[in-house]
């Protein structure tokens, strides 16, 4: 069976058709616009296709994944101009006639993850994105996180020194949350930084604390046997090191799991399918719901 | 079949023989004292009724409650004086020759919870408690909260103001850590605050702040569909009112879920079995055990 997938991203959405890795017929990349124009598409790509049996979409959010809510598929209290209550889900089913398979970006990047990638056999593990916002996923006893609605790592609590950093955070709800203090957009605001690679060091030791205490409270609450980072702000090659290094620190020995010692390489990682992990696992999505339904 | 179970806490040990809240045959307390002494008393109970088919333990932790592991039912790195690394779980089971189940008294209160009190029905929900410590469980996708360990809320870090709040925190690994600034024992070394009911507001308004912020993260994190809040510190009855209308506050609306609209009076709730809810669940976890055995 072919099946489609859609990394439906804030700047851009990647789709493809196949059936993991090593078997993608198709792809197409395009920047996200209007709702109409990008839905749309998205729609084209696949109906040219014609062999696909359902469509999984990781989203950016916050999302309504709840089965049977009335604004399921609908991304809801975006700051993204133009894209608040969108229906996402049902005006492409209604394009291709197939079943959709909706979650959040980060839980279907964790899904590629746990299928293909640095997260295969886990059953508690958090997939956590650092690129223009912050936002995490992940698997909970077997299963893709939801519960209330799904995780919004970015918008936690982290403590924030304003004589040192006396930057206010970007989020225009919470101000500084982890993702208004140490999100790629916060880093652009606070410094100038435009994503290049960029060895100013205390821009990223800065970058490592903040994201560190956002660690240490998601291994507080969750307790997952790893994390996986991706996303923009972590192809920065000296931060991923500096991140373990302030969790471990910052840990002070308190839990103790034999992953946890030393220097948490197996622990914190990168996502084994790099940028492809979202459009692949939401290829999985669609396998999975597609599976579910016969 | 009858049942035993024990909240092992860190200043008392509440046992219990029967089947569930309305089923109660025996039950004893006793303070925590040295673990042979302790242990020895709650296998002398459960030996001279003699009836028991299987006794789950929730237990203070950090414990290790990972199946397979060569220091399953241990009580790892407490700082509790003479009780880290502790075999609770084997020193019970060979004296009384009945299996034992082990769990964190966190995830034993919120099983409890889940079986007659305020989370039927819910899969994924978080039980806290704030007593002398702060310790948190619950369940993800229908399943107690495991993962690498298990939760362990309580050192979390939030936001300090130290202008507002100069008190170091008392936590000995971590500082200002949630249970550092926030538990029982905080207040007490910050007010001299002895457990008593107490009006003092900023007391109380200091404290639901720093208990909000942890609620946040949590939300944040896990995206629970209620949030059961247990313990001592609780029963101020000033303060669970509080706790709710800083946690909307801090939430500014972000997240869009009806249970997050209004005053959080179901969101935010106290344990429908009060201080039974972790000996209830432990007899819950024995059942389950038993049940998963034949």
């Amino acid at each position: 069976m072919t099946y489609g997938g859609i990394e439906a991203g804030g700047t851009k959405w990647v789709c493809a058709i196949g059936g993991g890795p090593d078997d993608l017929r198709d792809t197409a990349t395009f920047p996200t616009t209007t709702p109409e124009e990008t839905i749309a598409r998205a729609a084209a790509f696949f109906a040219n296709d014609g062999s696909v049996a359902a469509v999984g979409i990781g989203s950016f959010g916050p999302i309504d994944i709840q089965p049977g809510s009335p604004t399921w598929g609908h991304i809801t209290t975006t700051p993204k101009p133009g894209w608040a209550n969108t229906d996402i889900a049902s005006a492409l089913g209604s394009a291709l006639n197939v079943p959709i398979a909706v979650d959040t970006d980060v839980n279907a990047a964790a899904l590629g993850e746990h299928r293909w990638g640095a997260a295969v056999g886990l059953d508690t593990f958090c997939y956590i994105t650092v690129g223009t916002g912050i936002g995490g996923g992940g698997m909970a006893n077997g299963r893709l996180m939801h519960g209330l609605l799904h995780p919004e790592l970015g918008h936690m609590r982290i403590p924030h020194d304003r004589e040192r950093d006396p930057f206010d955070g970007i989020c225009p709800y919470h101000g500084d949350c982890l993702e208004g203090l140490a999100s790629g957009e916060a880093i652009r605001a606070r410094w100038g930084w435009a994503g290049e690679e960029n060895v100013d060091e205390h821009i990223w030791h800065l970058e490592a604390e903040y994201l560190a205490l956002g660690l240490v409270n998601v291994i507080c609450t969750l307790s997952p046997e790893k994390i996986v980072l991706g996303g923009g702000v972590m192809k920065q090659p000296q931060l991923l090191p500096l991140v373990r290094k302030q969790v471990s620190e910052l840990l002070a020995g308190y839990i103790s799991a034999p992953e946890l010692d030393g220097e948490l390489d197996d622990y914190l990682v990168a996502p084994a399918l790099g940028d492809r992990a979202g459009v692949l696992g939401s290829l999985e999505l669609a396998r999975n719901f597609a599976r579910a339904r016969t």
